[in-house]
């Protein structure tokens, strides 16, 4: 076992502890007044913004809880994986917080492939007013038609032509495309077909209203559009830009995907193992308060030991995640590989099993309670986001396996 | 092993022939007529119940493809519960079917209720109208205050006063409840808590208008409300009856839920079974059309294997509940006691099983698939209806470890 | 679902009582009796046959409790596979029970081989012999060198020179050719490799004394050789034999094969099934009887769950096994192809968790106590024997994914 | 997430690099010469030691790998349980390892006892012996008759009468015991059942060779007796020692076992950590070499995912041993409570998921492997010693619970 360390910096203990208690004070309790916003009244359309949130972001973004993703110092907040996955593990505890800090996906991704590889245009324009949370975004990679966990599927194309560049195609799954904020998506698309598979394909800065654009349906999880955000399924019909909107210059799709890779998949994780906090939190108090046969459920049949198992897995989901976030840290992706494979796999269902026992202590209640429902989808959903299960398995087989070959 | 038996009459396979041709010919090709239906119009609520649903009714009543669930030979089709229990498991594989054949829950318990224990006047005004086709009803045990696993908790009461009954308390999972057919609701209440424990409950009949019954709100399953249907959360404040509407007589509700029971475990069972398969269908389907990395997704890593696993498990799940429909058949409920604890565990779990793996090769598509959407609600909440998986599991060890003593 | 029939036979039911009481009464309580006469004594070597065997085999043979595994009516009883499932189970009560009905592998499988293959002259010499309990029998067609489970790596040869069978290579996993009594070996290899891939392989009988034939060592299972019977590899170099000792003739190997098998499976697992319901006893007398924390381990923790798994586990393996039986009597090897194979996975599974769960329960006691300690090597070997779980569960799919190709 | 720092010192990594080169190049290959030289020779009994223990101990303590266990800097290595974790976790790798760098248990957990409440006497007599490898130790807690896991249940006494100390009480799984050179035994015993229920047992150390120490008989694991060390159960029938025999006087033993506990549960967990890398190195040797239907075995079916899903547990399991050790370290048994449960939970279980997967793998050869079979009797003991599995789920759920009251 190498020279290990997952301390975090004085300064990320400050930072966890405000952002504890700005969550716990003043996120929490206004999850109803967000709920009531969204869908109390009869003439508002559920694809409009509480304006809680912004009320709440401004709070955040005042006491400096911003960009706490961000490890670019002038840009952001300058933390290391380390310092902010705790920060995201507590941001997964309300689905209102991660936007309230302004470290909701799929914005820290854009941000950060904009912070590194973005034009200075790109960065005035579209990265400055993400980073203030004055507009949102979107990434169009995956594709309805091919299994886009092979990337040489891809069909869509960013064709470039003279000094324009033209994009064509479909996309599913661009989350956060129905909210009234999103200006623009990151768009991947295949440039080159001729060119090696790692130079094929080209990341292009697509404003939402330019000509082509079109939103064919919003795509439910467990029948839940998740407005005001939604994931939405989208035509590129003949979408035709200046060339500058091709991040970094044609064929360095590829690479820039890599890079966004790991971070986004620390975020990811830490967020499920805050949620998966959040629901044995639920799975307690219910196990301690609820009676039946004269006894708390928690003494009935093997109740504890289903919290002894959501207990044991989510300590090593965590200490796994943290293990990759120190990797990518200290040792960059490719020191990382098996980590950030391994704790997609885990991380995700470590969740799901945690909510399903959370569901089923609450007997009918369960299914019905719009946390636990929130969760479970968010849960099932993130076992296929950015690749199935079944691939990052694959992929931490392929590292084992090369030891022996 | 005692003598087993597993047969069906020569009329139960001609039926079985008639209703799994019925469903693949008329009703899996109108579901879509349904869905848009329900959905399609804006000036629709989604609250009524689109025409399609009394077309198909009314063929499959010309069939004689009606009440086939009811064991009575003269309102019924005469089947027995291993008869029956195939054409349940046909059911299962289309949402839409059960209510075509008229054969759905609760309206199944309920009749097979008044067909043994309700008056004539009651046979009269509410049974033959629901074995007709023309109204529905719901069914209002559960309580949203308590553990209803335990019988003893229940807080809702059925008072007799003089000549009349007076029913108070709040009941939720009341299925059905939303459906603008839903006619009448039979309510079970405490009437005399100082009785021996067998003998405390009533079962009453109520009106859905009767004055008092107030719909509170429809819960949702995983966000979801189940249009036109729906379960309901009913407060029922001071429901005053007359006396006559307490079915078989004050006292014995106990011993009428008691034999609703078995059949209803076998039909819920065998319609999961059914709903496994169609979703190991979709799964192989799947599996065979989609390609990644060159290959079909079926000769991609452990696919194989959770197919086999989804198989073996299904098959096992259907024995067992025929050998439960068996017993109820040739020992009556006490002689299939292990057995329908047994199923209630099995059955919902195996379909959840299948779902997910469903889901999981879809990729995203999995989450946003309406039908796999609605088969792992359906999973989800039958863990939990009629008693959660722990209540059940407890009874089979009960009753296991009683040899032993 | 299909038409489906598992009744016994009333010969069966009397069988059944007659093999229950025999078991209860003189077979288990001999067991300690076996132990003592294999193991008491420092001058006995372990691999002689305790008397104990021959007197109990005796009784057996006198009650007419023989051969039930052989549906032949001249040479057995007569009895069908859903017939002798029962009595299969039974007997996996205990490790003696098999041998004292003569109805222990592999001379059960042996035996229906020559009944059905063999030569008048086979028949006289070595089968009934065989079926008088006088001798016994081993099977040599595992090889140590190949993957056992893909027949055509098959590398032994049965070489047809002249009027002779020359035979070479090595096998191993032969059960029972330590047994001092163990008369003959049942052989297969490839007689010719050009041939047909189902025409390749003959059977021979091999004489145990055979020139050439020589045990290298008796294999461990987790460290036991399992004396007086044990697991031999035996070299089979140059082993010359008349060519009539080819069972049916060259080039039939693979053909007798197949019909050896779905018999051979039923026994196995309906043994396995037993030897389940054995180790839950064990499991449920333990948890009524032992005392820890002021309770009953029953009533502590999740161990009531544990014992209801256990149920729903077993009853699921028996039925899954007996329609296995019912296919294989109705419809032969073809109609049966997904249950045998299903069952081979699932019975030693269903009996590995049991047994590991009844060691837990016994705490220190579970790992040194003898009869769990058997179970569990048994269990174990059961799951890689007549080939390992994961080939079974690739047939399973294969015949599911086939429906939709 | 508080500070967490897993970081090894500089000592640490230089031990680390070499133990592991010592076990590689030394150990490992001297394996079969320990199985030879303990089964090879008719005339040599298996209860004596094999002499190239001896020779190998002599090498790893003149290269001053030796005691590593021990935090004491004056009698051992001066490692803190962070810095040893990882050599434990080598020790794990083979069988003869922890004995070899005299850090094998139950010598460790009894040394550390002795230097911590061990009199002047008992260190010079007993303690510096068994530093330095010339005599070996038992320790007698857990009894046949009683769930030991309930320390209120301890029939055992330790009564004082006048200036000595009678023990009475039947002992077993004292591991070591059959080991010749075994000296003394720690045992456990009741000296005033009416005291405080952490003052009522004493500790009393026991020449081997007292009058009243009984072997009763050796305990198989799996009917494997593990020799020549071996897991004795003892009669101690009226053993009569001066009361300085009792460490660190009378009623201290709850003290003393609770102290005993966390390294201990480190040093089993790690060594678990260790034997699971050990076959997962098998499984993926077996993957990659052995053919079947034309590809490696790593290319058939799910054997990449069980292999992933392996690499998977290990990892986790790791990071949470060190979690406890870092516990352990900075913040005594009480800030490592949970920990310790839960590791003692996973890792065992780890250990057998991997080993079961390993055998499988093997085929034929998996069950008769006596590496892979070591190892499955060593993760099926280690899932009962030190409490099983439920007491300690029991803990980590009573600990998570505690936080909602």
């Amino acid at each position: 076992m190498a020279h290990m360390d997952f301390d975090h910096s004085e300064r990320a203990h400050i930072v966890m502890e405000q952002v504890e208690r700005f969550i716990r004070e003043r996120v929490v309790p206004n999850e109803a007044t967000y709920q009531e916003q969204l869908t109390g009244s009869p003439d508002w359309t559920r694809w409009r913004v509480p304006p809680i949130v912004e009320q709440l972001k401004g709070q955040a973004k005042e006491l400096g809880l911003w960009n706490l993703f961000l490890p670019d110092e002038t840009h952001g907040a300058g933390l290391n994986n380390r310092d902010y996955a705790p920060v995201a593990e507590l941001t997964g505890r309300s689905f209102l917080a991660p936007e309230v800090f302004n470290c909701a996906a799929p914005d820290t991704g854009n941000a950060e492939v904009l912070v590194q590889y973005g034009s200075e245009l790109q960065k005035e324009q579209w990265l400055l007013p993400l980073l203030d949370g004055e507009i949102r975004s979107g990434f169009s990679m995956t594709e309805p038609a091919v299994a886009s966990s092979d990337a040489t599927n891809m069909a869509a194309t960013a064709e470039v032509e003279g000094d324009e560049v033209v994009l064509n195609g479909q996309k599913w799954w661009t989350s956060g495309a129905g909210d009234p904020r999103c200006a623009f998506l990151i768009f991947m698309g295949v440039t080159d077909r001729s060119a090696d598979r790692h130079r094929r394909h080209s990341m292009v800065l697509v404003p939402m209203d330019a000509p082509g654009v079109k939103i064919l349906r919003m795509l439910p999880v467990f029948g839940q559009l998740g407005e005001p955000h939604g994931h939405a399924e989208i035509l590129f019909d003949n979408v035709r830009l200046p060339a500058e909107a091709i991040i970094a210059g044609p064929g360095r799709g590829f690479e820039i995907a890599q890079g966004r890779l790991g971070p986004g998949r620390i975020h990811h994780c830490m967020r499920a193992i805050g949620a998966a906090e959040r629901a044995l939190e639920r799975l307690c108090e219910r196990a301690v308060a609820r009676v039946a046969f004269g006894k708390p459920l928690m003494n009935l049949g093997g109740n504890r030991d289903i919290i002894a198992n959501c207990r044991m897995a989510i300590d090593q989901a965590r200490l796994l995640t943290m293990k990759a976030a120190w990797e990518l840290d200290t040792q960059g992706t490719f020191g990382a590989l098996v980590s950030i494979s391994a704790i997609k796999v885990v991380a995700p269902n470590v969740l799901q099993q945690v909510v399903d026992a959370a569901i089923q202590i609450h007997g009918g209640e369960g299914v019905a309670d719009p946390e636990l429902s929130y969760l479970m989808g968010m849960a099932r959903a993130l076992r296929l986001a950015d690749g199935p299960d079944e691939v990052h398995r694959a992929m931490v087989a392929r590292l084992e396996l090369g030891k022996y070959s």
